[in-house]
């Protein structure tokens, strides 16, 4: 799968990945609107709005990029009604050709930590069917549970061409408190590093291992030094433009081959119609204000890598 | 919430919880059959399984136990079905006056967070209305990504009276490969541990706090340790039977007024019926199997605190 995404990332020439987190204050007054009108203020209506919105942003986006980040969060709030539309959100964008990378964060063990990667990248038994569920490309996983939390999607992964991101060194600035730690010199984020190293082995497709990592763009220091030890892994690096990471921090998380890693962006792009810069295409064009940020932080990333 | 957890645990002197992991293949046949029967082997036939399996437990076990933890990713791996399945078990679970602790293992950083936050503790807003919409009285969290990750779910255990368990230890084998490393000659899981405590202060319910931990039966000198450092800080202790750990490795998670932990058994209590010991009751009684085996229980840890 990663010799998939990298293939649509030199293809699009963008190793960018819109990050679909729709919290509703995003989500534009007509399109609230249409949803309330439909379906009341409920989390039926609060599911479609989000829904409505996120296809808008597809349909204006997917040509540009290679691939999606739904965050689940966003949508598991809203219950059974939000995570329908996470899972259709994720099958739309399939349809229009892009990667869909779950970012759930899932992590525990044995058969549950298995349960939790044919949920989400394989297939589930029932009797003598079984069945794609979420049916996500990559998902992200939490290493603190060590390898017995991993194994079971790498099994998964292997079967069936998926990939996993691994939470090495996230982008909040509290991230440091237990990742920062240093076990004999050496911070924890680097074992972490390490182990992904190992488990991606198991999981080569091409020169990238479907075993990558997440790497904030806030920390550019301890990205180049992972950047080297970690040579094939793929980064996902969240907290570019709206937690503030610019594309001259990037520079670092990209191998010499100009791949190497695949930059989020969530608030800036979704909800671009609000700021200052994209105001001019006004609410009801919110979707034609990300597709002109899209292109805006292509350019920008890509003078950079 | 911890104040009535205690409350509950005295009431039936049972500091026990059920955990309702539902693997398709505890569900006894004819629970099966009737399932697939009505619904066929699909997803929906899956959650009713689980769902019917899970009713007939609890009907059996709910005068015993103060809670119930059900494993969401048990349901998850059956997509919104499985998930209507967890609420709908949640529901009737605390219709019956049991306290739910929702084995969610979620975190992530800021609005994320809180979204996981209000979806499963709290209430999420919707234009002028707002909904619980999981609405378990606990849930579990993992604490990689530090104090972001972990304060909007402390928020919400302030407005709501809820609680979480924070993982400081977990029960499986390869929890130490990074939760036993040391920094400055101090494990991980204690630097976690210490975060914990603080993280608790703001939440205190009575002698103990909202903010409880995980820490695994199967590591009872480090369950030692940290019941030491954390006087207030109530512990979830999965691994129990199944997993290996014993009743008398369970003495030294109990503060000295008897209080201050709680063992979980999944596989144990609800699969009961397929251990030699509890054979006799037969599959189709096999929620007489799980209360036997929870009387059982009761009266192991009783002895051993």
């Amino acid at each position: 799968m990663i010799r998939k995404l990298i293939e649509e990332i030199t293809k699009k020439n963008a190793p960018v990945v819109v990050g679909l987190d729709p919290m509703l204050s995003y989500v534009p007054k007509q399109v609230q609107e249409a949803a309330f009108g439909e379906f009341g203020e409920t989390l039926e209506g609060a599911a479609e709005a989000i829904w409505q919105f996120n296809k808008g942003i597809v349909d204006a986006v997917s040509d540009l990029v290679p691939a999606v980040k739904p965050q689940i969060a966003m949508y598991e709030q809203f219950g059974i009604p939000g995570l329908a539309a996470f899972q259709k959100t994720a099958a739309y964008c399939k349809e229009k050709g892009l990667i869909v990378i779950g970012d759930v964060k899932r992590g525990d063990i044995g058969s549950t930590s298995a349960a939790y990667a044919v949920g989400h990248l394989g297939k589930v038994t029932v009797g003598s069917k079984s069945y794609s569920v979420f049916d996500e490309d990559f998902a992200t996983v939490n290493p603190y549970l060590g390898s017995d939390g991993v194994k079971p999607f790498l099994e998964v992964c292997k079967e069936e061409d998926k990939g996993i991101f691994v939470l090495i060194k996230t982008s909040n600035p509290s991230s440091g408190e237990f990742q920062d730690q240093k076990v004999d010199g050496v911070p924890l984020y680097e074992l972490v590093g390490r182990k992904v190293a190992e488990w991606g082995e198991e999981c080569m497709d091409g020169d990238y291992s479907n075993v990558g990592c997440v790497i904030g763009a806030t920390y550019p220091e301890m990205g180049k030094i992972l950047r080297k030890q970690l040579p094939k892994t793929y980064v996902l690096v969240p907290g570019y433009g709206a937690q503030g990471g610019t594309a001259k921090d990037l520079a670092v998380y990209f191998n010499d081959d100009g791949l190497g890693a695949i930059i989020n962006s969530s608030r800036g792009i979704i909800a671009a119609y609000k700021k200052e810069e994209y105001a001019k295409f006004g609410e009801e064009n919110y979707a034609e204000a990300s597709r002109q940020a899209v292109i805006d932080m292509i350019e920008d990333i890509n003078r950079a890598r």
